[in-house]
């Protein structure tokens, strides 16, 4: 770092000499050797690959900006290739928008910037376009980011809410509510964060090991919401009822203590690098297994199904009874993406 | 509208019931009916026309978020389709991040959103893709906005600053600092903004005129920094010399009273609608004529030249002396965009 100050200063935002030194010490020199060229008013593209091109967005703000597992520059990256993933797509290129409020400390832009570039390499994305703005003391959070991402999918490829049909079986890839309490945790500082990391990955493995299932209906990562609030997107769009099995439905232990002792609800929790699919029944097992054999896929379940009548979204309990799972009012923890 | 309340909450940015009203009542209701679909994860897009796709993004933080001709709104548009534009490309699809501040009255917020999409419809892209994020009250500036624009151009178009040679031209489209002073008068309330409207509008019909021309070498729109900060671009890029001419670079009266009061330089201060167009000697004059006979080009003018020797940026003044235009180090007019 060769940036004069310790905090970016209105000067950094400005288009002269201070923007210039910040774009190309800080972002350039982590996200450049790719495709990205900040000189260039816009990116050309290397030629896409045959099939149809998907495109999608997503906003940050979490705060913390730092917490176990990741910041707000791996989820950024996550947020939005994940959206592309769960739409049947191969993530290709993202870009990228800073907002950032005067007296941030441009060691911690370096160490978020850099940990965005390390996520994007993972998921196997370029940053191909970016832009920083910079807003007065008492205007931002700290950092805000935007990215936009740019995906391919094969052509026909059909998904949707409205392919689901009673019998279909829902599947989980993960334990649910990591993401939301860890980050709730690290804000709080209940010193209880110790081994609880967020879930926050990229989805793109355990979609693309579905791609060609057949009986694949459609796919959603659990974010704002959470699983239950995915739940009655599939009952609002389909007409259907989703039952959930309360049993398998995988939640940590420290993510359940958490919820007891707070009055969570880790159904309504977000995740950052979980996804839920919906299959035809003969296609259900072979997609878990496929699943369970990924790396991190240990925890993967079939965790309910579609049903032709009924409430929106019920859930059979543990003692065997069930309950209604209401649409979410209001968000317990906001400001956790 | 048919929201309950008069002003955003934090529970509009939450993912339950009072989020998916503002996003249908708002964004869906003006950005609907092309291929937004605000029920998808990730939008597939129409197939592109043949060519080269180019990608950029924008970050708009303007104050105040409307003013004399126009609106963060129509900003956002304008300011992400004239950076494609000016890269040679026709602009076609938009991404939206909206970053919203507790307590911005819900009218402001539909008014900027109708703008934003009358612009879309002007511009010929498509919203395509949006996200929505609310802030606690003194974490956000009322409304901060990031578009995303993709665009296709012709295979085998070659701009570029490294392609500028000694004797090429500079023209400019249209009077220069207009957007600059029309948002500083909005937001001082100098009382002086009667008559002057910000220049913000697609550039497309000026770019698109110019690409067939072989003595093209490069566009850029002089945003931030304003023509002084491209000419020194196109001097650091090329290592050449830009010599401009003070009395042909078109400066409205209004514009230029203020500056004199203020102590403003119009050559530094934001354009949102202009064209620079670097051009050889022989195409120069062609490039003009086509220029001025689009609506909107009467002030088109041929405004300096590129020399083989000279300091980086020079301009000859009204009394026939010469001066240097230093790089900007500090922005006089901050969060004009």
């Amino acid at each position: 770092m060769a940036l004069d100050e310790a905090r970016i200063g209105l000067a950094h935002g400005n288009g002269g000499r201070y923007m210039r030194e910040l774009i190309q010490e800080v972002f350039a020199r982590h996200l450049g050797g790719g495709v990205l060229d900040t000189n260039l008013d816009a990116c050309p593209l290397p030629a896409l690959p045959e099939g149809e091109v998907v495109f999608t967005t997503d906003g940050f703000t979490v705060q913390p900006l730092e917490f176990p597992g990741g910041d707000i520059g791996s989820l950024a990256v996550h947020g939005t290739t994940n959206d592309l993933a769960v739409a049947g797509a191969k993530p290709l290129y993202l870009s990228l928008n800073v907002f950032i409020e005067e007296g941030l400390e441009v060691e911690v832009l370096d160490r978020i910037v850099s940990s965005l570039a390390r996520a994007a390499r993972e998921a196997g994305v370029q940053v191909a376009a970016g832009d920083t703005k910079v807003v007065r003391r008492g205007e931002g959070g700290g950092l805000y980011l935007a990215t936009t991402g740019i995906g391919v999918r094969r052509h026909g490829l059909r998904l949707g809410m409205e392919l689901i049909q009673p019998g279909d079986q829902l599947l989980v890839s993960g334990s649910v509510g990591d993401h939301g309490i860890c980050v709730m945790l690290a804000r709080e500082q209940f010193g209880l964060s110790g081994e609880l990391l967020s879930d926050a990955a990229s989805v793109f493995p355990f979609t693309s090991a579905l791609l060609d299932y057949p009986g694949l209906r459609f796919m959603r990562d659990p974010t704002r919401g959470g699983l239950a609030t995915v739940a009655h997107e599939i009952a609002r769009a389909s007409g259907l009822s989703v039952r959930l099995d309360e049993t398998r439905i995988p939640v940590r232990d420290t993510v359940r203590s958490v919820c007891e002792m707070l009055g969570y609800d880790p159904f309504y929790l977000a995740c950052e690098g979980r996804v839920v699919a919906v299959l035809a029944p003969e296609a259900a097992q072979r997609a878990l297994a496929a699943w369970q054999a990924l790396p991190g896929g240990d925890d993967a379940a079939i965790i309910g199904q579609v049903d032709a009548e009924g409430r929106p979204v019920v859930i059979e309990t543990e003692l065997g009874g069930r309950r209604m799972l209401e649409e979410l009012e209001d968000d317990p923890l906001p400001r956790i993406c």
